[in-house]
């Protein structure tokens, strides 16, 4: 980045004149990961934090993998400057928590003690002994108590968290913000710009304050990129010699740097079961598969593994004694789970693919993170399983209702809700072919109750699709997950009652919508009804649907087949409101109604 | 409860014979808010801990107000029961980090420590020094070493623990999940049901093993009652003498257990600005003016209060040495904030009514607290500002885009989002005139450019209504909140370029669904063409609306009134949109179009 483009910040204001295009700088405003040098897109206090733990578990998992003792190619240590804000956070504190249980020496944590958060004294809000806290979660603490003055202190803190073992380290740093301004030390110097009475005492009268390096700093900088280069020239000298001395393992780092695997020709022949298994059941065979098939897929879940059935959890765990597992054990810790995963992912593109599992409700707890990933063009993959009232058991308050309509409407994120194995195949080649944004894979506790013809998984590529077609339909039903079954069973039932039928699979509508005009028309036009079959509130349907057959409550904690039946979302369900809705319109001499309709 | 009802556990299934209606039982399956004695409704990990706390701060702050030197009439200690599950999550660390720093001495935290969670051993995912933790954050510890077989260790833990002063406490009480059992001590015994075997081992021959009660037992805790009993009549004395020689206060104490207050004339009568003000700074004078009125109001915010507008910090602040205060400092932990809230609220209905402040962004990181206080039917109120991209300044991670989908979705959520200081009005009406569910006012950073004719509070709490009529308009615009303005001066062009337009405000979309059909019709009917202004993802609003002027991708980092022009969501934007999809509309015969389209 060039002086000139630092000074554009805050100014990429209007329309370019020579493009005609809005004006946008690399440095126009908070800067994001698209800015060369940005290795995470901040923002939201603690997501750093968690991206840095993320950070240091790809180093120490490459490392371990693909380092030799002559030759450590991988040797990637983690710096994150934090502030007294972002250590509040639970996020900070779940991801901080998981470093120390992890032991990652290859992280260190910097944080600007200035004692002044937006609103004032930090005591007004923190009184806890950070120091002694940070040692109880199991992290080596250094202090520096002239923050404002001693760069030669900070710069042996930072060697001595460099070389200690075991720890990740927290450096505790005594500053004072807004130092030698009028405003020094108060939450004045928080944000927003310095008196002119300030910019006159800090430069020399003509310069420009804020742009301008001192001879000294200009001279040291200069030093510094002629160091970096030998230091590179040393890098690749060990790089070219690993390539000779360990040439497979040197292709297969070259893979991995580019984000290269090769499981098409798996996943379109992977057979599906016999049996008709819960998507989470048979998702986690294929995961297995993948994980096995997948080098750069790093998977990890939130104390809930066993429930989301990803697998046996005694293998290839990731810990302080085995740093190339490829398991990790996050805890029950959602957010900063989704917070990492953004960091590993963020580590060298497509060299990790961050895997992650919780109940679909607790992404709730971790939508923060999910967001980031979104935002950020990470492929992450979410494996969310337990995803609506069939969960039954545990009751509404782990039952998700309107969580979709979040997922759904994030921009960047592929929401996809398979509604049987070969779906689920499906749903994981969209989550692996696309590079620049994450996947949520939303998937059932229960086992259907019957088999769904005519699924297809590669029409999952498409987001929707046509399952049962008729070309005398009154009717068109769209569903997914759980409820396609008793959509295909309830539109047997209207066919038998003389509305005729059709349905439609759409497990992932933002497939859909990049399908073109065409498509879209010839799954969903022609019918006077298209009415949605989903347990969720229906938000997004509306877009495509007339009316819908859906949740207008929280759920109910009770056996998860019959939450179907007792929410009117069961066969029976579907065919008597359907059947009513249908009735009630030719009664009025409608084909079909003005407004969208929740059917009840 | 009586033993019956506690053996349906479980088998509340099917339909009741007699009454044709869905079984549903006090104890059909999770225990929640509505079982008499259940004073919190918990389940997702870390919420009950917060909602503690909040019935801490409950305590405290009723009895600093209300009780006498001779007469403490409140005088609760709030007891919660954890495990090593909750206290790993970032809300658990932030609520107790909160309690902590306000030195709630009322509040006892029992941590069965059995060191074990679903997937296994509590070693595979956490080993930081608890109690050094908690130390540092402010908590006194109680160890009880023999907690399988000492009541009388824990009974003197307890007893200890509500004798200290200053801190609150927390007792780790070392114990073996399924002591006694086959698989004591494993994540076996963390849920499921017991062997065969066990359950002959843990039950004499022939009694029900779980539903059986020992004669000591019985006998301890019929005695308890009677101790029970005893209190109670000696704290109503306290009353009855409280109510004599303090007669005001007692009434002021009566009408706040009673949930009463009276701001409707106020609210009804109190002017709005002369200017153009941003929603946010006139909410926070209308907050300031609530505040003093309705003693109920306990409010609090996330370290961006100021940014908030929410009003002078420096008076009422609720914190160690001031326990009557009513504006707490939650510090930069967003999720504790909205689940403590849950607890005040719940601490007895219409007693507290919490107020939570942050930017609307970030309740996303609260979302779950937000939404347990739906499903609690408690009444909190959010204030979120800074709601759009009309924020500007701190780009897309601060720009929310799709989080109304989420609250819009989000059952017996209201989610009012006011066009200007009218409407402000009307929205904290609606927010305190309902008793069983929290709201959330949605608030722009910026001053509006133009006022918004024809705004009306009282309409307000019908959702939606007419702004500005148009007899023989063939386009309806719909918005709400920043973008008001925005369709009302794009409205004037498009009628201007002879297509004649109305305007529908619409704050809040489930209010709106309330309304009777005919009353939705008038608002909405009528045109061809009904297009929704929001610089959101469109989901809800395709339920009303042919198509939406909207957001289809995150924010930018630049100037907050640039930004709506830069998305096309400008008066210019708007009208060039709404002029191409009519004359498109017109070109291609159609008088209205198939599905909802967004607008390009």
């Amino acid at each position: 980045m060039t002086a000139d483009e630092l000074k554009m910040y805050g100014n990429a204001k209007g329309v370019d004149k020579d493009t005609g295009k809005w004006k946008s700088t690399l440095c126009h405003g908070h800067p994001e990961i698209e800015v060369p040098g940005v290795e995470v897109t901040t923002g939201p206090l603690g997501q750093g934090i968690a991206n840095a733990v993320g950070l240091a578990i790809a180093s120490k998992n490459l490392a371990a993998t693909f380092n030799r003792p002559d030759l450590r190619v991988i040797n990637s240590h983690i710096y994150c400057v934090t502030g007294d804000g972002c250590i509040q956070e639970g996020v900070a504190n779940e991801a901080m928590a998981i470093a120390g249980h992890l032991g990652l020496d290859n992280l260190t944590l910097l944080y600007d003690n200035n004692q002044v958060t937006c609103d004032g004294p930090l005591d007004w809000i923190v009184s806890e002994d950070t120091n002694s806290k940070m040692r109880a979660i199991g992290w080596n603490v250094i202090d520096v108590l002239d923050g404002d003055v001693s760069v030669d202190n900070i710069s042996q803190a930072l060697r001595e968290a460099r070389a200690y073992k075991g720890k990740p380290s927290f450096i505790n740093i005594r500053t004072t913000i807004g130092y030698n301004t009028l405003t020094a030390g108060t939450f004045k110097s928080h944000h927003g710009t310095y008196s002119e009475e300030d910019a006159a005492n800090t430069a020399s009268p003509g310069i420009d304050a804020t742009h301008t390096l001192t001879e000294e700093t200009r001279e040291y900088w200069s030093k510094n990129a002629s160091k970096g280069a030998a230091l590179e020239k040393s890098w690749l000298n060990d790089v070219k010699t690993y390539s000779k001395k360990y040439p497979e393992l040197s292709r297969a780092l070259e893979l991995r740097m580019a984000g290269r695997y090769d499981v098409k020709d798996f996943l379109e022949s992977f057979e599906k079961p016999d049996d008709i298994q819960a998507t989470r059941q048979y998702n986690g065979t294929l995961f297995n598969e993948l994980l096995s098939r997948v080098p750069n897929m790093v998977a990890g879940g939130a104390d809930l593994w066993n429930s989301n059935q990803m697998g046996d959890q005694s293998h290839r765990i990731f810990d302080r004694d085995h740093a190339d597992g490829r398991v990790i054990r996050y805890g029950i810790r959602e957010h900063a789970m989704a917070s990492i995963s953004n960091g590993l992912a963020a580590y060298s593109p497509g060299c990790f693919i961050p895997v992650t599992a919780t109940f679909f409700m607790f992404y709730l707890y971790g939508a923060a993170g999910v967001r980031m990933g979104a935002l950020s063009n990470l492929k992450v993959i979410h494996i969310a399983t337990h995803d609506s009232i069939g969960e039954g058991q545990n009751g509404p308050t782990h039952q998700p209702v309107e969580l979709d309509s979040l997922f759904r409407a994030m921009p960047k994120l592929q929401y996809i809700r398979p509604g049987d194995s070969e779906e689920v195949v499906g749903a994981w080649m969209a989550a692996l072919i696309t590079e620049d944004r994450p996947s949520m894979l939303s998937l059932a506790r229960d086992p259907a109750l019957s088999l769904v013809p005519n699924t297809d998984r590669q029409k999952v590529l498409k987001g929707g699709y046509v399952l049962v077609e008729n070309a005398d339909a009154q009717v068109t039903l769209v569903s997914c997950g759980s409820e396609l079954q008793f959509a295909v069973e309830a539109s047997k039932q209207l066919n038998a009652a003389d509305i005729p039928t059709r349905v439609v699979s759409m497990p992932c509508i933002s497939l859909f919508e990049e399908q073109s005009e065409e498509y879209q028309d010839s799954v969903l036009s022609g019918t006077p009804h298209v009415i949605s079959v989903e347990a969720y509130i229906a938000t997004t349907w509306a877009r495509f649907c007339t009316a819908s057959v859906a949740m207008n409550s929280y759920g109910y904690s009770g056996a998860g087949r019959e939450n179907f039946a007792r929410f009117g979302l069961d066969t029976d369900g579907i065919v008597r409101k359907v059947r009513a809705h249908v009735r009630s319109s030719i009664a009025n001499g409608v084909s079909r109604h003005r407004r969208w309709q929740l059917l009840k």
